[in-house]
């Protein structure tokens, strides 16, 4: 997907929401257990729920590993799903990966050849020769860990570096940039520390950060959105949780719908408002 | 695997080796083809082949996540014959994984319940909280990466934190030391960056290490034992490429034992010289 067909999308739906598929099999409800595949199925109706509201989906890949070889076969159902029936969806893996670069390499196969998704989140410790692989993949994203939602980011992302009068998140991301381009390139930013958004902008004014912690973990939507928003919006605001354990019944997917509603109204506005 | 016993393994088999399976579908012998899972036929021929004089395998889960779910049932065969046929064995899983608290649990269970690996490596950007959920797993280990062996460990790993006096990659070993023990948490440290091992063993004389790099790579075994060597040994040394495709005929695995006997052989004299 690119740049371009990204922005497009978000101005037609007013909504920059990524909906996070954490679909924890313990945590869908009860009467799925009856499908062949019950994570699958919550997924396609979460999905067909709301898909008309969310610019982005973003299965985090550990809730699949988690069940081996059946949960595997969830994830590559529910990204063959949304890849078949709705395109324009930014399809994001979640997958926090990076090794040595024929490795890199290895990883970048099985999200965006094995299966087709549009961006994959990276981790930048092992530096440039772990990301570059992913990005030689033509209109594909990558989504490096800059500054994380976690309590554990403040143990070394804020490590402060002299020479470069930087942390080391910012290290991260001022080094990062020089590997791709904003067309191929995003960063991680937790709506939990939306106070360096500013800082973060002065950086990157251009490139389209991925800000989870919207939700269960406490971030403000409208905070991210004064510090973060760009003239292309600049935003994809993840929620997972809060949005698809809403309802725990037979109308879970509705419950799912009404509270992305929520969240695309209060995007709608914050885009007239801001954009 | 507990740490004695993994002492007691080096010194029964004179080795502190770790076979890297890196299997790559298309590079393993082509007559494999014809087996319903060649990978697996792979693996098992090489362990086979090699497992009195290795005290470690390490599939890097790159190379099976990058074929889908055949893949996964490719390693999810390696580490039941493994577990199997020789319970001896320390297993890693090479995954890198790291991601906030709930999430890193999954992880967790994926390679310490769903499989049954001893040891998983993880990446440390997201701090505490990211590698906790591993050290709650008994005689299990969570192996860090510290100084990596790829040139993109000169990115970011050696950025001088001045306030506390130190490299980033002796700060993430001397904070992730607080948060498990000796018995729980290893480190990774590439065998071509063997000048830093010094260093390393002030902040850590006693935790093992997962040492990569010797062979394709290039790091040498004799500066890693020099510089790395403790009173237990305290090393893993891995190699992949150079043993588990030393050959490419019907006598693969063969091929493969003598280069491992080789590297065994070095290792036995090297134990003998410095333990």
């Amino acid at each position: 997907m690119k740049f371009s067909e990204l922005t497009v999308e978000i101005v037609k739906k007013q909504s920059f929401l990524c909906i996070g598929l954490d679909s924890d099999i313990n945590k869908i409800p009860e009467f799925l257990m009856k499908f062949d595949d019950p994570v699958f199925e919550f997924n396609k109706q979460i999905i067909d729920a709301t898909h008309d509201l969310a610019i982005a989906y973003k299965p985090n890949i550990a809730f699949y590993e988690s069940r081996g070889v059946a949960g595997w076969k969830s994830l590559e159902s529910t990204v063959s799903y949304l890849n078949d029936n709705y395109p324009d969806i930014l399809l994001i893996a979640d997958a926090k990966r990076g090794d040595i670069g024929n490795t890199s390499k290895e990883y970048a196969k099985a999200f965006f050849s094995q299966m087709d998704f549009d961006a994959i989140t990276v981790a930048p410790y092992m530096g440039r020769d772990s990301v570059e692989p992913f990005l030689e993949f033509k209109d594909r994203w990558v989504i490096v860990l800059g500054l994380t939602s976690n309590l554990g980011a403040f143990d070394f992302q804020f490590n402060w570096l002299a020479e470069d009068n930087a942390y080391l998140y910012e290290k991260v991301i001022s080094e990062t940039i020089k590997w791709g381009t904003k067309e191929n390139t995003m960063f991680v930013v937790g709506a939990t520390k939306a106070e360096h958004l500013k800082r973060i902008r002065k950086l990157i004014p251009d490139h389209f950060l991925l800000v989870p912690g919207v939700g269960v973990q406490g971030g403000s939507l409208d905070e991210v959105v004064r510090n973060g928003m760009n003239k292309n919006c600049g935003l994809i605001v993840n929620s997972s949780r809060g949005i698809i354990f809403a309802g725990n019944g037979q109308n879970f997917a509705e419950d799912a719908r009404l509270k992305t509603l929520e969240l695309q109204q209060q995007m709608s506005g914050l885009l007239k408002k801001y954009l």
